[in-house]
């Protein structure tokens, strides 16, 4: 039996927080993964979706999309040679190989020369029908390469907040009492500023018999900074206000407790809003610990940021 | 004759809804349409705009844009086919055709290969006039191929909330009343986060024995979530306060009554803010429904959302 | 001798308007152009300034836009045409002319074939200096046209509020007074949401025996649409509150009146916020005239906006 | 020993800028360099990070862009170069060289026609290794390009507040009492407009017998303007509110005083949101200094902003 700290009341007082879209039904799993995505699948989707499709290459992994822009070449190059070599390998003209496996091949280098827009010129069309495969085959070219213009534009300027989150949530000593705290830090060289930081807790309560997901907002010693240079550990003070005031360990297992972590910021360089999202679940809080600083100053007194030890804590008994 | 529920005081109250770009001129139409555009006509455009032809081509359908091209394409050649004839064909070194027609269609076949800059050189120019035109033509096919780059970016990157909304608003019982509801999902990808909601009612009312269309905002159970990886059923509960607490179904056609949605979300993909607006006219409201949750769990507690039953409710009388 | 009615203390009451980056110094012209540009000369700018460089092709006009492109290709094209005679016409291998000049457009042609990347190979570059230059041009042409292929995208995807404004402001009865009022529609066909209107005049007034230029906001009658389908009539009434109580014709010329307004709205298309800026002079302040509607509708009862008509209006004495 | 004017009170009570991301660590250099960038730096963060090469990219200075796109046009062209004269010399068709000299030379400048897909052919692959080779670098070479295409526009495209501060903060005369300024210019040619402004203090102060650095919110005479057509000059009345009011010119030096400034504005060409910041550290403020207006109005009384006289000023003993 868990020993939720909220009365009826104090619920229907952070009513905005009751649903966060996630509904109140008790999952198994936690709702945003570790890395910040939804931990959702979307039944009925079309598979094949353009507006998604484009998402999905804008998304994907280099190596992925390098591979996929290599076999889509490949393929297109292969079904080009097949036309071309319907229509007969002796309209290509300056075609020298003699067996079919050479032409094969003359027909798939000529389909990579007019894709790309090289054409050399040592095999050219010849007759109607195969310079009007080559003369869509570019035009083909140059709508296919403007998109892989605009793909890789995409890729490389989505803006994105790469925060560099600590592992673990804490639970520290705190002036008289304890907090809540993490760490997070800039790893892209780009400039974040006014950054702010909203904390919500997603726990299983028993309410009328009845076990229901519930979510609550954490007070934040400080909600909001103008620069984000530094590190930043971010603090919520267990008070007598705090819903987690009377959890322990066990408490946070038993109500699967799940630290939701929203980050919003201005980046200065793209000058675009941002958001980074990050989720602890239960078991990735760790007691009695404390972060070391990160910050040293260089033989001049420069600040050093040094992102490897964001996980630095030593212990530090309640 | 309506019982519009209103006072003369309350409409002052809601003040700021009174008119919403809409007038208050009665029309015979919806003022949105289901797909949430408008429903107005702009006469006196000219024809030919440049901001608006890229709007156009950026918002077209995909086939439309595909023929386009290919239709530009082809005239495009057509015209520099007919403007080395008249220079003459004799200009175009390595030409081998010999009637009219071969000679029309070499011309065509070197203005594509010249234009898309794939330049196989086994016709070239000869003589100023062509080597000009063909330069020329060459700057063109850089230019245009960068028109195209240009509108393919913009077409893909165009950010578009894709809402699914349900067919129908229902009627549903809700506490111990009833409640106007409605139901959305994302069907895309992308995740939108800061999703805020408004409900806007237009009806015809009469006001000193003039009939004139009058706006009002609804006031719902929850206007904003911050998280939207599942569906959301949207509720205006119809307590005392609602301005159609004493419509039913024939009044609800009296009065035109049309269902306005507009909502704003932030697109998380592309750091860019989205809207989408829907509109819902008395003949699409259903009375005595309920929706089915159309979040289920898989074996291992994962959410899935079955957007294909967004439409899924059952009888529920009030 | 002006008859300005504000009191001292009002002045102090709407502070917040009496700088609003034009300073208090009286100039003999307005402030803000016709069109919504600021009247204001900047002097040290050095003469070529990349960013501004940037910023003057993509807003110049599209007629000299196509004749700079132009005029560039020509110029670049002669200095290489002048660097491959140098190194000598010889080492164009396919040239065919005999005279100096027959050798300037072959080798001028030769650049157009090389920066376009066309590259037909009728005449191709021989020996190390030839090769090396062409390599670089051909370089230089994918570089300038990936320049215009940014231009051009930039050129189009500007977003730009292209808001009608009616000729005059004008003087018109309204209620049991009168009021200031301007018409505005949206010409393009992008949708415009969330408008908002504010709307500040600039008077010269005698404080304390010395002329000085201040600055008031207008009270409207609503500042804000969440809708702009049709056209928009933005109301000052003209009550005792208001600035401009006692100013009649006399009085504006007298005080070089002139009424600046800034429009601020979201672009539904493009998702992103717009901003237009007008000003109306004194002397484009019409008295005793009314706004016709230019809202129609057609047989099916279909909302029409009739632009031409934006200036429509007829007399109507106060 | 510090005249610091603040109790603990009144830092409880501006208690958000005790804060601002910088912790209260005392540096022996600035926390902002004089142009706005933090003075940090990071170390952990992996030499390669796509994101971050981006980002390097489009800020990096012109002259090293162009250096850089240089040195990687040679550098893949002798990579390609070595791998056709491994594969063999004799499968380039029409190489005329006959020293290994020659030959790198034609391999390389067949790689650059390649790769640019200029191809003029006089040169063509022959044989299934080299013109998959070359296949693969003309796909390559789009790619590259459309790369280069992308940072092209990016580094462009960019919006950049280029804001012109004047070079020193100073001290000046005000009303009854004295005030610290600054001034401030747009020197492109864009439109600011909504510009805001927020200056922070940094100072060295003793707590509790600790020297901690301390961050303090500037109250100023006018924090934003609508319009910045002209010059600003910003202005901190230094009243008994103020905390450096008890400062004199050794104070500020003793306290290490950092006047941190942000400065935010919608661009109206680019239509965004746009950021600057600046820091006077503590020997860049004047003491007994008043700004010369650099405002004039040319014969027909336009306004003229003449941007070189920025630092114009004049003794003006407190």
């Amino acid at each position: 039996m868990l020993k939720i700290p909220f009365t009826k009341k104090k619920i229907n007082n952070n009513n905005e927080f009751n649903d966060l879209g996630f509904g109140t039904q008790v999952a198994q799993q936690r709702s945003i993964n570790s890395n910040g995505s939804f931990n959702v699948k979307k039944k009925g989707l079309s598979y094949f979706r353009l507006d998604d499709l484009y998402t999905n290459l804008i998304t994907m992994k280099w190596s992925y999309f390098i591979i996929l822009v290599l076999a889509f070449y490949t393929f297109i190059n292969i079904v080009f040679a097949g036309i071309y070599l319907t229509i007969g390998i002796e309209h290509l003209k300056g075609v020298t190989g003699t067996t079919s496996r050479d032409h094969f091949f003359d027909a798939f280098f000529f389909s990579a020369q007019t894709i790309s827009t090289v054409g050399y010129g040592h095999i050219s069309p010849e007759g109607f029908y195969t310079s009007l495969v080559a003369a869509l085959e570019s035009l083909m070219g140059v709508i296919v390469f403007a998109v892989i213009t605009g793909l890789l534009y995409g890729r490389f300027s989505a803006p994105k907040a790469k925060i560099l989150y600590s592992d673990n949530a804490i639970i520290s000593p705190y002036k008289d009492g304890k907090a809540l705290m993490f760490r997070i830090a800039n790893i892209r060289s780009n400039q974040l500023i006014e950054v702010e930081v909203e904390v919500i807790i997603g726990v299983n309560i028993n309410e009328n018999d009845k076990i229901v997901r519930r979510f609550y907002s954490l007070e934040l010693e400080r909600k909001k900074v103008s620069f984000f240079p530094l590190s930043w550990t971010i603090v919520h003070p267990i008070t007598e206000a705090s819903p987690i005031v009377n959890f322990n360990n066990t408490d946070m297992a038993d109500a699967e407790l799940e630290i939701m972590i929203l980050i919003k910021a201005f980046d200065d360089t793209y000058s675009q809003i941002v958001h980074s999202r990050k989720s602890y679940f239960y078991d990735e809080i760790l007691w009695d610990k404390k972060f070391i600083s990160i910050i040293k100053q260089d033989e001049n007194g420069k600040s050093i940021l040094e992102l490897n030890n964001i996980n630095l804590m030593e212990s530090s008994p309640l």
